[in-house]
């Protein structure tokens, strides 16, 4: 039998379910364009956008649902006039508001409030069925040398945690790490702090939600970070995108990292990890139904070239660190499946 | 002679000019802060705030004067009120509708309305009797590999500046480059680069707004940057602020880069540069004023330290690159300046 | 009482220890000078230079005794001679023969003599009274995207350290994590990491040690990871030095980086921290003595600072996240005691 | 006709020549390795190996030959055994006696030695008559703040080359410039600074020599480096290799950015750019033949990418900088290239 013969047969498994934070199809201010990328869109636009690319199965929502003033239930039936899920829900603990903080405010009150907020999303989230509450601590960290008193930083960020997981028992709460943006410094900067983080809480119901572009910035290897994340059980969910590695560009999946995303997913998929595939880009200036097709159609693309993939001939390779080899083996896979996906 | 007696006898000069860009006492957004950090604020405001710093003498000023409908005569006489004057105005053509370049965008009427702003804001300019128009083409770039043609996208830089700098041959025009941010890279993205382009141009009053930290995290050192574009005579103007060399954090004077600031301040010195002694920082969660109070400190003591500091020593340290010898004498003064500074 | 009586009265403690690795005073190859930045030396001559210094109390050896063939009576001697005490072992399996790998060489052999090489470290090490013996498996990591197992590479690791903690049960073993160089990517890449390893290992005297110039290239706080390991008892050792924030350039302490050094050293202080304040730096091109004494200056100022350091108006600060006021308050201190050592 | 016929039916031009830089052969050491990844190699047999990949025509070879003591006529035969020639000498001005620099040595006897060798090179270079004399001034740079002034580094670079340039009319030199290692910062650190500093020479036989990794790791688009160049006719020649985007990690050929390499390969062709596709990679842990022969591979896939690539869909798509679209174009052309190859 030929290799050719031998990896067509390969099982590469049920089809993924694919998803979007529905941010994707928001549009963007940054401090220059103040005005913004484009018109405002509603959280009832964005899924209504979400829905027209085809191919997504649930979002991952932002709440108070933007601009605020939208009811869980019209949120609901924009939802399931989409054929979509909510997935998660992430409350936006990171406003002006919480400038300074959300779980480590250094003022009491405001520090309830980021607590309060979550437990509110929480509530709702329950109401929609998520799979998971996201959090995301975007202001919790520092800007400058001797700025904040790091322990202090980290138990306000475990307690807060703590007690959200013990106050809702019943939901998963999904820590998505990043290592800077908007804070200079982010308390949660990398899979294995957030791993002891977990840890220092004590609970079972939290975990990591690992984003691709995060990781990679952050100057980790992605698909090493998921494997130590799978291995404490704690990979609660993952979000895809790109970048130069210098920032959170929150570029189209594949669009500069090709085989290190789908070493990404090959990670997952041999770990036996079941979750959704997600995206999350910020097409500033992209058509964001393009974006998210473009995004998805990569993503098959991968799941396809783990399909074709030889996994005895990798793991020789592996074994033996044979870079070129694996690299080789690794590459007829991927750029079959991904020649096969472009010319469709 | 004692060292010291002879460190103390140098002549540092007059003291300079201090400056800021008035954004420095705007508020801002970002992509997840979109309500802001903190109230907005009118150009008015900002100036008014500019004035209770107490030591600023010029400011730079964005065009259309934030957040728009406030007259010439309105910003004149605020300044006029807080005893500044106007060294430049910034037009302010990377806002959303320039999303896809204001130069080089490739709808030729958008392209066209950013040249137009910045010949309207040209216009103000010299009525206010700026001493140059600040231009930075922000939105001028590309985000993807295979997005643009960099022919194509250089060549549309260069004619844009030609035709204003030839529109107005009595101003100048100060070109700020930067790597990236918000395009995730850009025309003008390095020193070195710009002097080219402004060679392309073959116009006089064409040169570089030299900001220290797009040149420390764009890979730069900026004394060298800022020594090379003084022996071109193109040296216009220069900005000031830190970072941790990743990004453009915009944060305060010396709060990271101590020797690497009062270096370029050096540079500056030591080839007669005469300009102002600029502020762009952006205290997203510091009180402004503080703010620029503390950055004029550190300047006025990096001022203070070119008086203090053994300027044959340290050429025989540097013409034996002896690295040791040349950073104690820099430390020696830098040192003692800013101690004297600290317990003022 | 005025502020400045305040913070003279201050307890700053003894006088810490100051150490240095011994390949301080080495000379170096790169791929480029493979004759050498200067003639070799022997780990004698680099001991009988390190005596030079006159501040120096231990050193970490590297072994086998560069350049081999040299007796642990010999180096008893050369260190007594200088009045030196090796404070730990270093073994060198990163040389030519382990470079795929050291504890995760894919060749069994390989990885036994790596493992058995430690061991003999550490009779030598427990023969001469050492504190720890140093873990730096600089070959154990990857190159490619694709090349390895990572959970294979990490169970080789924990499974090495595991084995040697339990056979010197009487021993402490210091990693010292480093993202990269000489593989693309390492094991022990952060402190965090290094952390869970430990953790995974399931002794007690496996612990972290933290070179300064690594967390920071490494994108972490060193501050921040210092409170880190010692939050968990782990902070086994450190090691300064400073570089450009994008690679290992073992510069001088304080030639870059004096206020994140500064808060590093009051991190330490402050936990009750009581190790050894250790060099590591690597002067190419530079007087190794000279290099060294540079270094020490700067870190007995760091000592001297923190007995100026106002603590709780410090801690006032940083519990209000105030960055100006806490850089200000940091400043003072610290300038003043950079002044006073300059000028000495 | 189909979009999938016209894009079969492009010339993509004759084959490229392959070539390589002949240290691909050698084996390294670095500061840790200090024995050497494998055993040491002379240029013969270099050489012998650079024969055995099959399809390289040209070599860069060092200069004087490694390890010392080989005639000219020797590797004049030795090239002629594997059917290769001497694309170009590289005069080795970075070895241990140039350590603080070659060009730019304080000691104007080193600098003088610097400059000697290189015209000795030249010499040799015109007896085995190659296309250009490759200078990389390794050394010519500095590590410290404050440890150089930089116009004299600068002017002393520009003098060398000038002089070396007018001595030898008849040859071309190279640049390749690097923005660091072994030095901290180089003088000839980015594509735009050397054309600079080419234009202050004011000779014509001096160019640039652009390393794909040396471009990429620096913060260039190498693509647009490209272009820059050879819009001033300064495009001497091209080294590829591939890396992490922090270091010139040397890695083999589209191990990492595939697209981006592509999209530099398009850049050359498409301005009629005619040179040499030469190699520089550093396989310290791989075979070096296949290391080569993999690199070939994927230089190959582009060149056959190009015949596939849609030029006029693409202009369109870069005219209205089309991100999705010009990506997608690109990916269409280069995945069934890449596809055909890796499955041969």
């Amino acid at each position: 039998m030929s290799n050719q013969e031998r990896i067509d047969i390969q099982e590469q498994g049920p089809e993924p379910v694919y998803g979007a934070g529905v941010w994707h199809f928001a549009t963007y201010v940054d401090r220059y364009a103040t005005d913004g990328y484009g018109e405002p869109r509603t959280i009832l636009d964005a899924i209504k956008l979400a829905g027209a690319v085809g191919d997504l199965s649930v979002l991952d929502l932002n709440w108070p649902f933007p601009p605020g003033g939208i009811s869980t239930a019209e949120v609901r039936e924009a939802l399931a006039e989409q054929n979509l899920r909510a997935i998660a829900l992430t409350p936006e603990f990171y406003t002006g508001r919480f400038a300074k903080g959300g779980f480590t405010n250094p003022d009491p009150a405001v520090r309830r409030q980021a607590i309060d907020l979550v437990a509110a999303s929480a509530e709702v989230g329950r109401e929609l069925g998520v799979d998971y509450i996201k959090i995301w601590p975007g202001q919790d960290g520092y800007d400058y040398p001797f700025q904040a008193d790091y322990t202090d930083l980290w138990g306000k960020s475990v307690d807060a945690l703590r007690e959200l997981a013990q106050s809702f028992p019943d939901l998963n709460f999904a820590i998505e790490y990043k290592p800077r943006e908007p804070r200079n410094r982010m308390v949660f900067s990398s899979v294995a702090r957030t791993l002891l983080a977990i840890q220092d809480m004590g609970v079972d119901n939290v975990g990591v939600l690992l984003d691709f572009g995060h990781s990679l910035y952050g100057g980790e290897t992605p698909a090493e970070a998921a494997r130590m994340a799978i291995a404490r059980d704690k990979l609660f969910a993952i979000d895809v995108n790109d970048n130069f590695r210098g920032w959170d560009d929150d570029m189209v999946v594949g669009s500069v990292h090709l085989l290190e995303t789908f070493e990404f997913f090959f990670a997952l998929h041999d770990a036996g990890w079941q979750g959704v595939w997600q995206l999350d880009q910020f097409p500033f200036r992209e058509d964001p139904v393009e974006a998210a097709r473009t995004g998805i159609r990569t993503m098959r693309a991968f799941h396809r070239a783990l399909g074709y993939l030889d996994r005895s001939e990798l793991a020789a390779a592996q074994a033996a660190q044979d870079a070129l080899g694996a690299q080789r083996i690794a590459k007829r896979a991927l750029f079959r499946a991904l020649a096969e996906s472009e010319s469709e």
